[in-house]
């Protein structure tokens, strides 16, 4: 590994050097294999050197590496998800993936590589993407006689295959996903999971004989976007439409899930369901004899949630001890530690321990105890405290004598008391209150960032507090832009995040905040990443 | 789509064309919405226009295109992988990652791209890679002042954070799998599943402080293997060591397991389970401090199938008729079609099937009904003969007069009425004899093709025969390449397939066919794909 990290961040042209973060302190190994002179030390040292309040992109860069979720890699704006993160994006996947095989839509693989006259061939959605797009030129020591694109997105991909398949009204619906890679060559400020130069997702592209089909669809896809945030990740969203000049480049329109970071004032999109209208269907000639005999276009769909998800909910929840995961994602949902005394019954203790996990495991919970010898219960639970672990049970020579066990909280830091006999039912009971309260802390959090403006002047007094802004807008694209440049400063311009489906009342006579024409809708504002 | 395939084609620089099967022919929807003037003709027009015995090459790339798995794709040596063979990639996933999971393997995901640097660090591995490798050189409109690789496979992304991650032997074993994409930018032959430019995969990277926990782990995987394709695929494989020529490159030894296509007279590499001793632990310097507080190196291994074991599937199971699917990868196992004639009670009909399908959907059985009214009975077997669903179900006007059904097998053609009452059973138990029966007429196949040899002629002759040779060998490096140099041919040279586990007794004295020297074992020799 030696010199490695440094060689690449050089390498790259373009690209700014990425922060390095500090080295995760490498957990101290108590002297072990002493036999009797086994000396249980209570160190803890594991600790953020950032807290969140005060260093939040620093202590989020800490948090994912010190919690085991990335590993920094050396080409910079790529991560490693370890097996901590990785297992969070399955427990989504197994969540969705059978959500959309019931809406009978079906799994297939589209290639990695693209070639530039399908990738050009439609001029609004090439644009968005072309300055991110990387090439392939060279195999072995070969050049290609043509390059070939890695796809950002997989419209360009899949469309003409599409016209290909669909021929008759039977052929329609087409419903396809994908679970796949793509890469997108970004410079600006890379952080795991939210915005990295390579990241996982699923992409949906499907077809419809009529609008209201997709738009139907758009919606029950949003649906089950804002439940993954919402029901796992315990992150509240407000679901919405984009705006004219942020909606996704070449569709129709677009709805999203958009999420909020308190700590930075920043809105996050979370996820995107797009009507693709029928722009693509043209220029791809995806067509099809209807029932009558005449050739009619298709309208199409495009959906996606990535990875971004699990960094979301990294800054939503996580403190200045470590992440803190909602039950429902965690790969481990309880962390069964011994606490041994020097007199104690230790064996009897241990025992306790794997007794009790395997009573959780059997209950469906997934659980497992820490028995290393040579780490104190105390750095045991700075560990499982910086993992995030919901919670800590500890057993120790009171809870065996008195045949009970002590639960810990990691969201509030509660303790409690559980007799044997009411383990499970009293275990399954708190890990849904803590799934529960981090969703209503957060959303509690949230709320209180939002504020509704009528004028310009309240419009910058809350961007500069770091609010989620909700404002009459009059939806004209002049005006959006016309926002961002009086806004723009160092840390980004404000924008629009999303017009909520959820409007509150307009009454007449109200006027834009921003332009003073006539409102015509309650639009969120604010800085985003 | 215009014209997209002739420009891409030609743009593969070095690549040779690749060749496209002729288009499936489209099924020719009958007349319709004439009410009641419409007429159901026993058009068929579905077939193969290649014969599996005449034309093998051929009739593989039509029978993966008209049975849906594959789509050509205007990159030469990429495919499309559609629904119907996802699915069948979703079903072994869904049986090995459990098992893995069981294994304490643990999921994670590295960066599809790597540094030249680190992917040069360990000489025989990258110089049996480096001339496949696809490199990254342009982002938009900028050059990559180093151009980056794609991953032709992990162990140079991963090893350098092993080195990181393994400190002392608590943090062993260290056991990792990915689900992933990779590339090899070949350019003999492509053909879809088989050889691809881009695959899908799993790759399990793991660590151990013995060789022989390390030795454990092989043999485990490739049972798993075997399992996949002797109990999911029906198709029989041996299990045995790869020659010090065929083995992993970098690595200590290789173990696969080996298929063989009876029609071309060909070995194929069904997957490998390396055992990569401490090469890599020393290039990339994965060290650790033992129980003695002594320094360590730790002992590799790495396994992976692909998507190439759909394309073994369909080479030994398929028939003129299309695919032929073993239920247990069958993403539909049943298909139940409505044969309704003229004056027969179209409704009553209609509902029996339905009511079929759900009483084996509940089950457990993957059934669909196909009521498209657009085409005849007989044109609706045809299509899904060539799916390969592996059973079929009629239902017509004497069937419902005798509560029956009429169950047809694909692999067969057999017919068997099977009465309501009994439905569930019999299907399953059709279903089970269809799986058996498919694995014992390929084995017979398969083992028809073995033949011992001892002498030279003899392994010419039985070469040309299109056999499965077994021979006693030296087992000396020198003497397989002179072996490959004299077998040289238009259709490639013959090689080591593997050495068995289940050895035959080799009797003193016994000499090697190839060099007359004393023989050390049983080795299968072929030519492979």
């Amino acid at each position: 590994m030696a010199g490695t990290d440094d060689n690449i961040t050089q390498q790259q042209s373009a690209a700014k050097p990425q922060k390095q973060p500090k080295q995760p302190k490498q957990p101290k190994p108590q002297q072990s294999g002493g036999g009797k002179k086994k000396e249980v030390k209570k160190e803890t040292g594991l600790g953020l050197t950032n807290k969140k309040a005060e260093n939040f992109g620093e202590w989020y860069s800490e948090v994912v590496v010190n919690g085991e979720m990335i590993e920094y890699y050396d080409i910079s704006g790529c991560y490693i998800l370890r097996p901590w993160s990785m297992a969070i994006w399955e427990i989504m996947q197994a969540f969705f993936d059978p959500e959309i095989k019931k809406m009978k839509i079906k799994n297939c693989y589209f290639p990695l590589f693209v070639s530039n006259t399908v990738l050009e061939k439609e001029k609004d959605h090439i644009e968005g993407f072309a300055p991110e797009v990387a090439w392939v030129t060279k195999s072995g020591e070969s050049d290609l006689e043509i390059p070939i694109a890695i796809r950002p997105t997989s419209e360009t991909v899949m469309y003409p295959y599409y016209s290909k398949w669909i021929r008759g009204h039977r052929d329609l619906p087409l419903k396809l996903n994908q679970w796949c890679n793509v890469v997108r060559w970004e410079f600006s400020n890379p952080t795991p999971f939210i915005r990295s130069r390579e990241f996982l997702w699923q992409e949906g592209h499907t077809a419809f004989a009529t609008k209201e089909e997709a738009d139907t669809e758009v919606l029950e896809i949003l649906e089950l976007y804002r439940r993954i945030y919402e029901e796992y990740l315990a992150v509240p969203v407000v679901k919405g439409k984009k705006s004219e000049l942020e909606k996704f480049a070449g569709g129709l329109y677009t709805t999203s899930v958009e999420a909020f970071i308190p700590n930075t004032g920043r809105g996050i999109q979370g996820a995107t369901s797009h009507c693709l209208g029928q722009n693509f269907a043209k220029m791809f000639e995806i067509n099809y004899e209807n029932e009558k005999g005449e050739k009619a276009m298709v309208w199409q769909n495009s959906w996606a949630y990535s990875t971004r998800t699990i960094g979301v909910m990294v800054m939503v929840h996580g403190d200045d001890k470590g992440l803190v995961l909602p039950p429902k994602v965690a790969s481990v949902q309880v962390i069964v530690i011994p606490v041994p005394y020097k007199d104690a019954d230790t064996q009897g203790i241990f025992d306790a321990c794997t007794a009790t996990v395997n009573m959780l495991l059997e209950a469906g919970i997934r659980a497992e105890s820490d028995a290393r010898d040579n780490y104190s219960p105390g750095w045991k639970y700075s560990q499982w405290e910086m993992k995030g672990v919901p919670l800590r049970i500890e057993i120790g020579p009171k809870d065996l004598a008195n045949k009970q066990v002590r639960a810990v909280r990691r969201d509030s830091g509660a303790k409690i008391d559980i007799g044997n006999d009411d383990l499970v039912v009293e275990i399954k009971k708190l890990l849904d209150n803590i799934q529960q309260n981090l969703f209503d802390v957060a959303k509690h959090k949230r709320d209180a960032c939002i504020q509704i403006i009528h004028t310009w002047d309240e419009f910058v007094a809350a961007l500069n507090e770091k609010k989620m802004i909700l404002a009459p807008w009059c939806d004209e694209e002049e005006v959006e832009k016309d926002v961002k440049a009086r806004t723009k400063g160092e840390t980004g311009a404000a924008k629009t995040l999303c017009s909520p489906f959820d409007q509150p009342e307009l009454p007449e006579g109200t006027v834009c905040f921003a332009s003073g024409k006539p409102a015509k809708k309650w639009s969120y504002w604010g800085k985003s990443y």
